[in-house]
């Protein structure tokens, strides 16, 4: 830290949000680094930010600034690393990052099991109902609501007798999406699905070898229309950006099972919300599960799927777990140390390629 | 079925819900069995059960309805076997059965993983504090609701490197707990403990066996204090009745960690509500998910754990799922078949015990 009064000469860190104690002690032990950290629990202020960028070399930020040329400009030449509390860096400004030499950090990996987490309690959810079923309880309509042989039913994840198949389909198969196909192994999974980023070229002895790394029956890469029409649960988890726009889209959900549930735990946009309200009114597939909703936090109750019955909608929770949430801002704030000192860092993205 | 104008020598089965067609079809393949199904789709009247048992061999019962001595009189000295749609029987007057020489079938089995797939998701609910997400998003407060670090994180299911062991706790280790242990496993499972039946003996060499079975490290019987204080989740997993009434309650509370869980999707009289909502109240342990409730289905929407916000409560749908309610239906369908013919039922409950 800067002695008062004079000017410090060490290299400056900003950092947008107070991440917790672990974080901020990793920043604090160098000495010779000057952070310097929004003082408010709350989202940091663009003005202030703008002002306290000038001359810093690394900014440690979240998903909640808006990072773009003019605070690359406000903080000036002196910038060589933006480590992100994220996994996913598409709110980035990517090409104005390259062409400046602005190395980035991000947190991958440590998020993984939380977010597998969530997207197993959502396909649950949403075949099973539990959205209109806590419902029914904290409405008061339990005693009112007599029980029937088929009151409340939805399909079934687990295999059973009457259908003795579970075909798990992912878009995007990267480590979230492995993590959830281990989850689903002891329901009884059948076969595992997937459709692949496009510039890479299929391998059937990988998917082969990564079957049996995951304990899955199978591992299959196919076309879109073939993973809509034959997937029981299908999870989104690839990431964001303009490669996967709307990659659920009403021709993607058309093909889908009726009996099939949707769950989102990546980015909203890959899934087109206006089509999925429709498919879910018209009942072209059972229900869907989403931790994200395109134009997020920006989502009023009047929203057609938050009120959609067959949808559960959560506030972007994947990775919130405390345990996960420390070791994101531990690793955010190695990222940030090592791109200060020049160092390799424990989690770079590659932006060169 | 009878001609219409005389009576029929044919033994009288007695239904008292239409549980599908699958399960008709069942009993109408007896051409020897007369039916007689409650013609409505509600819960059947008491009247019209009392007049319509009158020399019935064989009834079809649910759980909605009340099963006494009365109803055994009102059916009378021919009656041989009660098949009931469920796995638990504590709702029967098995004493006056017994007696009586009245067989019992039941539907164990064909439910276990519907309920596992149930108790999986409470548990996940539970710990994500699903129900304050999901209520965020509906009242609209996720765009005023800004993102913070900490905000709506609870502790992580799965093992992380911050708490790297997963400590489940059973309060019996039935066929649901193992298909449940079996779905913990990809989660990082650690140790399995459990509290058995106190009048069976301990038995370490099965314990072992049990877990090399189902993928789990270890299995091992405790007595309750010690699963209590242990368990990062505990699942209430065992028969209702005397023997097991309130066995969660203030004192076993009092000693769970405060980051744990607790999932009941058994009976309603294992936990004492009252306990329950106290312990969540003052923060004794993390929240809970409760498919069954002290008194259900009478739970007004003021009931202290339905407007506790770290607990989800579901109105009882462990079973509901498509796939399994049609293999109850047809098992009920068997059960009483067999029983009226006197061979060997499916699923029998052993009275004489």
């Amino acid at each position: 830290m800067a002695p008062r009064g004079r000017p410090s000469t060490h290299p400056k860190v900003v950092v947008t949000r107070n991440l917790g104690p672990e974080s901020l002690a990793i920043l604090g032990n160098h000495e010779d680094i000057d952070v310097v950290v929004w003082p408010k629990d709350s989202i940091c202020d663009r003005t202030w930010l703008l002002e306290n960028v000038r001359g810093a070399v690394g900014i440690l930020c979240t998903r909640t600034e808006t990072v773009d040329a003019e605070l690359l400009d406000a903080a000036g030449p002196s910038l060589k690393v933006l480590s992100t509390y994220s996994a996913g860096y598409e709110h980035l400004p990517l090409a104005e990052m390259r062409r400046r030499k602005i190395r980035l950090g991000h947190t991958p990996d440590v998020l993984t099991e939380a977010v597998a987490d969530i997207a197993l309690m959502l396909a649950l959810m949403a075949s099973r109902s539990a959205g209109e079923a806590a419902a029914a309880v904290r409405s008061g309509d339990w005693p009112a609501r007599p029980w029937s042989p088929f009151l409340l039913c939805g399909p079934q994840l687990s295999t059973s007798s009457a259908r003795p198949s579970l075909i798990a389909g992912f878009i995007g198969l990267g480590r979230i999406a492995q993590a959830t196909v281990r989850r689903l192994v002891p329901f009884g999974l059948t076969e595992c699905l997937y459709a692949g980023n496009p510039r890479t070229p299929a391998d059937t002895a990988a998917d082969a070898a990564l079957a049996r790394a995951l304990g899955a029956p199978s591992v299959r890469r196919v076309a879109l229309p073939e993973l809509a029409a034959r997937s029981d649960v299908l999870f989104v988890l690839a990431p964001g950006g303009r490669a996967t726009h709307h990659i659920v889209d009403a021709a993607f959900l058309r093909r889908m099972k009726r009996t099939a549930v949707l769950v989102n735990a990546a980015r909203g946009t890959l899934v087109d919300s206006v089509a999925l309200a429709h498919a879910l009114r018209e009942r072209w597939i059972w229900g869907a599960g989403l931790d994200v909703l395109e134009g997020e936090p920006a989502v009023p109750a009047d929203h057609p799927l938050v009120r959609e019955p067959r949808c559960i909608v959560l506030p972007h929770v994947g990775t919130a777990t405390m345990e996960t949430r420390q070791a994101m801002a531990v690793l955010a704030a190695e990222n940030v140390v090592a791109g200060v000192v020049g160092e390799s860092m424990p989690a770079e993205v590659n932006l060169a390629q």
